[in-house]
Formats: structure tokens, sequence, C-alpha cells
């Protein structure tokens, strides 16, 4: 599995992911699962993939490949001229991808080999807004709004009370930072399957590049110490709620 | 979906489950998943239900019809001697019931009709500890324990981080009531399938009947003020958090 959070702020957009990928729980490997690509003062993309690996590497490295090869006639994402058709051109490769696969696949597997994957997208293009996207393995995507400004995929479950609870979109960069964090702690804590380390990835507004990266590693002293504040403080919060009153 | 929580105190033992049901999102009923037997001074049993609803019914149906014909050759579970017993006897009768379902249904559906269903039972014999189960599909099931004291079933996985963070066995029954309020609250706050109102049960070791029994309706005033607390709480814990230093 994996989790991985993009959100859409006032300021910018905030981007991490986890590393572990497994195929069972005896075969666990560390893998990067954020992307991405940057063009000085004219565009900034970001990708983090959740599903079957072998797709999802399959899916950059095609991405990869036409953003090298300029001649290449097919439209590239550093070409695209809106953030919705780098959404357009991303989907239909991993829809593309997944098809491949499972037409390659052993037809009568079961159960089914499950080749699917899904991608979450964010990034701007000068003279435009910032846009964030969730990509489906049907390659039809939904965009990021006031409404709903961040978007979750793999073992999204856990992770989410505290940003349905603790997010805003006014936040700024260190407190989102935080907020991120605590969701990912909390889904180390429940799910073996996503794991440490973190990749982390802060974009302000119009910079055309992040401009802050960082990989949380086992011994990050600030992972440590909001992993072991946390505990304090949410039994404290719980102590501080109303006591329930027994009829016995 | 469904989510219920049965837990295993050092003072007796806390059910919690919610009341609803749906077939897709347009066809939502009200149900009791919660369900107990009790035989003054002599023992005590409650079971809570997750699964295809048809199963479960069927199950309760079974274990009425045997505890209500006493001349029934089969084992009841008013007359099982043990818990262990008892987790057997619902084992069993479960794994046959989807059994018998699975053979009826329609061999070729895709997707196969998934008539699976898992129950927690707890209860106390006199004579022996109170002991807590969760018993699988297959009819198979294990018991809790001081590492693992609390199960949970359907829906789990928002309301886990709290509860892997919060429960003590030692706990008092007011604050155990409180923390799975506020389990049940990150669940219904994150799932549509999840829904008012909640059945609770609380059991105090060598009583043989539940001590506290009551069902919290939407408009449950501790209810309301733990939910809306609750986000507060939470948002205080995290401003309590040490702060990210970014360095840009």
């Amino acid at each position: 599995m994996t989790y991985c959070v993009g959100m859409l702020l006032d300021k910018g957009m905030a981007f991490m992911s986890d590393t572990r990928t497994n195929s069972g729980v005896d075969n666990i490997s560390t893998f990067r699962k954020m992307f991405s690509w940057s063009v000085p003062g004219e565009r900034f993309i970001t990708m983090m993939t959740a599903g079957n690996l072998a797709t999802t590497q399959a899916l950059i490295s095609q991405l990869e490949e036409r953003t090298k090869a300029p001649s290449e006639r097919k439209p590239s994402i550093l070409e695209a001229p809106t953030m919705f058709q780098v959404a357009n051109i991303i989907g239909t490769t991993l829809r593309d991808t997944i098809a491949a696969r499972a037409l390659t696949g052993p037809v009568a597997a079961s159960p089914a080999p499950n080749f699917n994957a899904s991608v979450i997208v964010g990034g701007q293009i000068a003279g435009m807004e910032p846009r964030l996207y969730l990509i489906y393995p049907e390659g039809n995507f939904i965009e990021a709004s006031p409404e709903t400004p961040f978007f979750q995929i793999g073992e999204t479950k856990y992770g989410r009370p505290i940003l349905v609870r603790g997010f805003e979109s006014h936040m700024s960069f260190a407190d989102i930072t935080k907020l991120l964090m605590v969701s990912f702690d909390s889904t180390l804590k429940a799910n073996l399957s996503v794991g440490l380390p973190l990749d982390l990835m802060l974009y302000r507004n119009d910079d055309f590049a992040p401009f802050h990266e960082r990989r949380i590693t086992a011994d990050d002293p600030y992972f440590e110490k909001i992993s072991d504040s946390w505990s304090e403080a949410l039994r404290n919060a719980f102590h501080s709620l109303p006591d329930y009153e027994l009829d016995a």
C-alpha cells in the first residue's frame, strides 16, 4: 500500500508521500512515489502515485521519455498548455498502461491480477492558477476546489479524521507540514504497508519550483517529537472533553 | 457498512455498535446489530455483527431458536459450559449460514455476491473470567488478551487511531464511553455507511447482566457535546505540538 496527500492551499500546494511498497508482508521495498518536473519561471508539476508498482513505474517512464524527447509526436506534460491538459495526458497514459498489462496478463487468473493505480498531480503554469487533480485508473480525473481542497490516495482512512478536522486552506506551510506529519503518523501507527521515509514538498504560488523539499527518515528529530507529543496531546484533548455521567 | 467495537476492561466489558445498514447509498435502513442474552447469576453474552444483513439476521434467528427450544439436540449458547464453546457454536453457525447462501446464490454472478459476516462476542459464565472473541466468516475466532484488549469490525480504520492511542484497560466506564464516542464520531464524520443511532452496553464483572444500556440518537446532548468539543480539543492538541521550522 501507500499513503499520499496533496493539498491546495491559499499560498500554494503541499505534497507528502510514503515510500513503502510491498507484495505480501515479506517483500517490502522502498521506492520513491513523488516525482516532479519544473521549468524555471514557466511551470511546476508534482505527481504522486499509488497502486501497482509496475504500472506506476511504467507510467513515470513514459511521461519522462516524453519530456526528454521533444521530437516525439505525442503531447508532453512539459508542453501542454494547461494543467487540465497535463492531467489529461497523465490520465490517458495511465489508462493505456493498465490496459496494456491487463491484455498481457493471464486472463483466467483468479483473483484477477490488479494492475490499477491512481495519481495525484498538482502544478502551475505561468499566467494561470495552481491546480490539483486526482486521477483514477480509468484515466478520468477530478479537480480540487475550495470545498474539497485536498486529495488522498492509498491507505487513506486512518489519517483522514485529523485532516477533516484540522485542515484549513489559509494555514501556514509550517502548520500544514505539522498536520501532514500527524496524519502520516496516525497511518504509520496503524498500518504496516505504509512506511518511512516520507517525502515532503512545499510549493509557493508563482515560484515554479518547490521552495522546500525534504526526505523524512526514521530518525528525523521533528517527526519523532511529533509522534511522541501527539499521543500526549491526544490524551489531554480526550481528558478535556466533558465526562459521561453514568446513572449507575 | 457497520462499525462495532468490543472491549475487555479490568472492570468488565464495553460494547458499542452503530445501526446503519445500506445496500447502495439509496437503500438505507436502521437495524440493531447488538444482541444480548443473560441468565441472572449464571451467564451474560453480548454479540455484535457486521457484514451481509441477511446472513447476520439468519445467524441471530438460529441462535435465538436454539435458546428457545431446549429440547433441540444441537448445543445452545445458553447451555454451553464455557465462553469458548459459545464462540465455537456461533462460529460454526455463522460459517454454515454463509455456506448455505453461497450454494443457493447465482454461481456465475460477477462480482460474486458477498454473504460474509463477522461477529464480536463477549460474555461471562459464573465461576469463569469474562471473555471476548472476534469470529471470522470462516467460523474460526481469536480471543482478546492484555496485548489486544479490543476488537473492531466493519468500517474500522477511521476510528482506530484514537483507540490505539487512548485505550487503557484500567479506564473507568465513563472514560471508556467517552473514548468510544470519540472513535464513533470520527467514523461517522468520514463515512456515510456508518450512522446514528448507536447502541452502548457496559458490563461489570460478575454482574451477569449489563449495568448500563443506552441508545444514542442524533439529538443526544452528550454525543453532540463530544462531537463539537472534539473538533476544538483536536485543534488545541494540534497547536500544542512543536512547530515545524522551515528553512525558507
